[in-house]
């Protein structure tokens, strides 16, 4: 009691508790009550912790997104300065198997998105995450065109592209499982950038 | 009373009951009573017309894999013999906003995604039709680049991109709308299916 962690370390149950009653009920069922009972804590305790229950999905989506940040700010350090490369790493930090992905939080963003189609609560939050995410595939493309003397006209349409192939790979992968080839994604989405990038003729 | 079309014409309010319901609250939700409220039916006729819940899921997607498959075909009716023109075709009838296209489709579809997440029932009908999709690119696929005298072992890889990129289309679109730009799918999945096959060696 009273360390510092000890608060952070209840907010997770909490967040914990949520992703779990929206993975089996949605998010509309998700009371205080269903959390609570799911994080093993009491209702007491969990308005100690969040106000509101928009106030835990807010934590939700700022866990996922946040180690999201912290794995494609890895890799692309670690990638260098060839801008295909850093377009690379950026999908595979998305979508790659590798050892610092999580399985978990792709099911619980497959969720996520599941509910921001009925609950407008959970679209603010989807639409600023898919929204942050086209930003940054349209400023990696545009790095690969300008780069290679390439023209930028198609670049929104390039980056739209790629990220409805990473959002629907999240999505029959969690929906219809054992449907797509294992390990397809990361290597098919560097095809597809690839051949989208070549195809722009040089000006 | 009477004709041989009533019957058809309580099936489809029923199933437009089914879809109203669960895209509000999810198919845990929908119970009998729920649809007959959204249909205008009283539950009696929806026991005559229908055993149970999951009967009615089922006409839900065989209505929508059906008009689908009916728009593939007369488009690759329309696009000749020339292979990549009829994948082209095929990937146009699967997102293009053609005069034969029907937006409130795609939002059906999207929610049984959703609920597939959750729901082994749905689950096993969206695999079901997701896995004939994916099917039908690898026959498509594989025919373009035979014709070409290409390789043919990335089409597996290559189906699974194009059949995520159409569902994660559908799923932005309707969970953070306004995100993508509009009518980018068409041209952008034909980018990105001539991008994958123009890099495979010629054999």
């Amino acid at each position: 009691m009273g360390r510092p962690s000890n608060s952070e370390e209840r907010r997770g149950q909490i967040v914990d508790g949520l992703l779990e009653v929206m993975a089996r009920q949605g998010y509309a069922q998700a009371t205080i009550a269903a959390i609570g009972k799911a994080a093993g804590l009491t209702p007491g305790l969990l308005h100690y912790h969040f106000e509101t229950k928009q106030d835990i999905l807010v934590a939700l989506v700022e866990r996922l997104t946040g180690a999201l940040a912290l794995r494609v700010q890895r890799r692309l350090e670690a990638a260098g300065d060839a801008p295909r490369a850093r377009l690379h790493a950026f999908l595979d930090a998305y979508v790659a198997m590798g050892e610092d992905a999580d399985p978990r939080a792709v099911a619980a963003w497959v969720v996520v998105g599941a509910e921001a189609v009925r609950e407008p609560q959970v679209r603010a939050l989807y639409t600023q995450a898919v929204g942050e995410t086209l930003r940054q595939l349209r400023e990696l493309l545009g790095e690969c065109l300008r780069d290679e003397g390439r023209g930028t006209r198609q670049v929104g349409r390039m980056a739209a592209g790629l990220l409805s192939a990473i959002e629907g790979a999240y999505r029959v992968s969690a929906a219809a499982p054992g449907v797509l080839p294992e390990g397809f994604a990361a290597p098919t989405l560097r095809r597809m950038a690839d051949g989208m990038l070549d195809a722009e003729e040089r000006t």
